[in-house]
């Protein structure tokens, strides 16, 4: 038999809720028949939006949340007085072993509290890592940690290189990936009192692929699969991957339009031009996840639209396939957390 | 009387050593006569390629040196051993105040590390930061600090924005600059624990324009004019930036070249997209300052062709024409440090 992955959908998180969340549930439904999938979000505004569409209708099932945890909300508070929100309903019901996994576009502090303090952590697991993947010249690479844990320590990264190695292995599919740690030199001797610790750790596991130091200039270049910082850095390094790019396409933009001569030129060359950029666009690949707790929790962009939250749950299938927590697990009993 | 300004150059600096610092040298002479230039180096070839030139001959100066530090070497050994290398001769010409500045393409360590240990810092500054000007959609902002002093402390990061500051008003000409301190959200309550240290001491600051948080993806946009930062963060921001522009640039110009109608369009556009391009180049500013230290000392990049150097030049200029350590100190003297 065909096994089902269960996922349940936060309809009311992100900029364009609950309008492309459903659509990209219903999009993930018409091509799959091994999903189902659970649209957590006020009942009358989903159940109007999922009017619009046809599907295999047992393979959706609307969940009542009546209450909304905005963006600027101070997360623990929203997490623990919003029970009938989409992100505690979602999360419990993950918890409660009635979904796979919980996808949301919603507050990222309210997903990450929720993650910490409803799912919970896999036992030995000290920190669960958020972990996006960036385009780079060669395809993508996975970030880890990007905001859940600042001021980590140097074995959580440990555990942070280890979970991403899993994950890049086997749900995005790169073999025996490369594992390097952020730093601001190549020289040994280089770095902050963290990655002077962390260093040596990492050389001494003999399950992953650690290549050494990476400087930022070269993640881009795609110089490793795996790229593994404290959440303070890699937060840094997420946002400024979205802010540059966005300034540079504008750069370039208004330097097509600027003469006549270079206006006809852009018409010429942009739909190629766009097909490349697409290229460099990781939303492909899904949302982030939060790896290392008891189930599956992705946070996508705010700004995601029905083809990302589509996306999003297809990587939920393969994690709940591949197997991924007992991959996790295993590594965690053959190697004892402090 | 017109004072000159005396600046001592690493001719051995860089990747285009000595050719392109000569030619530096001599076009910053060419065009200004209120400058002495101290050309630090090994004679012969120094000579040589001076000799390719017209100049006021009065305005340039050989000074022999005939040891090399590589770009490999460890800083601090390198500094101790080589004592008529071009950086160490150098440093000690603005250490006995024959020069008031030395620029130096070369090992970045070694010249942070000699700034320290031989230049000397202004009674009262803990560390000197290095703070490159890095370009935004409107113009540039300067990064402090980017490397030179990892681990620091919120004190410190206090005097790096007073120092920015000072700079960033007197030398680049931005009146009243935005200061603010990178963080990984705009929320009071966010940050590591350097950053929720570092906030509140900046806030009372009433001698800077504070601003806040600044979230990595706003600095390309320009939202700041000092953009505060340990050491660490601002060597991934600065590195990141380099090579996601390059990387990009690169993912364009593939574009542009992947169908003969793109490659039409593409020679129509190029010369409009240059000129818009250059505008996103910081080195048209020089290099980057080792702030508060007794004397001046620059960092250009190791790719510095003749331009960069000549910037640099009249960088130094300005410096000292606008007193920028005699405002440093007067900061001091009024806000004694810890």
């Amino acid at each position: 038999m065909q096994s089902t992955t269960r996922v349940a959908l936060d309809a009311m998180g992100g900029d364009n809720a609950p309008a492309e969340v459903v659509k990209g549930a219903v999009d993930a439904v018409n091509k799959r028949n091994d999903i189902k999938i659970f649209l957590v979000g006020q009942k009358v505004p989903v159940e109007r939006e999922l009017s619009l569409y046809t599907y295999p209708k047992e393979q959706i099932e609307i969940v009542d949340a009546p209450e909304v945890i905005e963006m600027a909300e101070p997360p623990v508070m929203a997490i623990r007085r919003k029970k009938q929100s989409s992100i505690v309903v979602g999360m419990n019901m993950v918890k409660n072993k009635e979904a796979d996994a919980f996808v949301s576009a919603g507050s990222s502090g309210a997903v990450l509290v929720g993650g910490q303090v409803i799912v919970g952590r896999i036992k030995g697991i000290q920190r669960p890592p958020l972990a996006p993947l960036i385009p780079t010249e060669r395809g993508v690479s996975l970030l880890i940690d990007c905001g859940a844990n600042v001021d980590a320590r140097a074995e959580h990264l440990v555990q942070f290189a280890k979970m991403g190695s899993i994950y890049m292995e086997h749900v995005v599919g790169v073999k025996n990936p490369k594992v390097a740690l952020v730093n601001i030199g190549a020289e040994e001797e280089k770095g902050n009192a963290l990655v002077k610790e962390t260093m040596p750790l990492l050389r001494e596991c003999t399950d992953i692929n650690f290549v050494g130091s990476i400087e930022a200039r070269d993640i881009p270049k795609g110089d490793a699969d795996v790229i593994v910082c404290e959440a303070f850095t890699g937060n840094v390094i997420l946002k400024l991957y979205e802010g540059l790019s966005s300034t540079l396409i504008g750069v370039i933009k208004k330097g097509l339009m600027s003469t006549l001569k270079s206006k006809i030129g852009a018409a010429l060359a942009l739909p190629a031009l766009k097909n490349t950029l697409k290229s460099f666009d990781a939303t492909e690949y899904g949302g982030a996840p939060l790896l290392g707790l008891n189930g599956l929790v992705v946070k996508t962009h705010g700004s995601s639209k029905a083809k990302e939250i589509t996306n999003s749950v297809f990587q939920c299938v393969t994690f709940k396939e591949k197997e991924i927590n007992d991959k996790i697990k295993e590594y965690i009993i053959n190697k004892p957390a402090d």
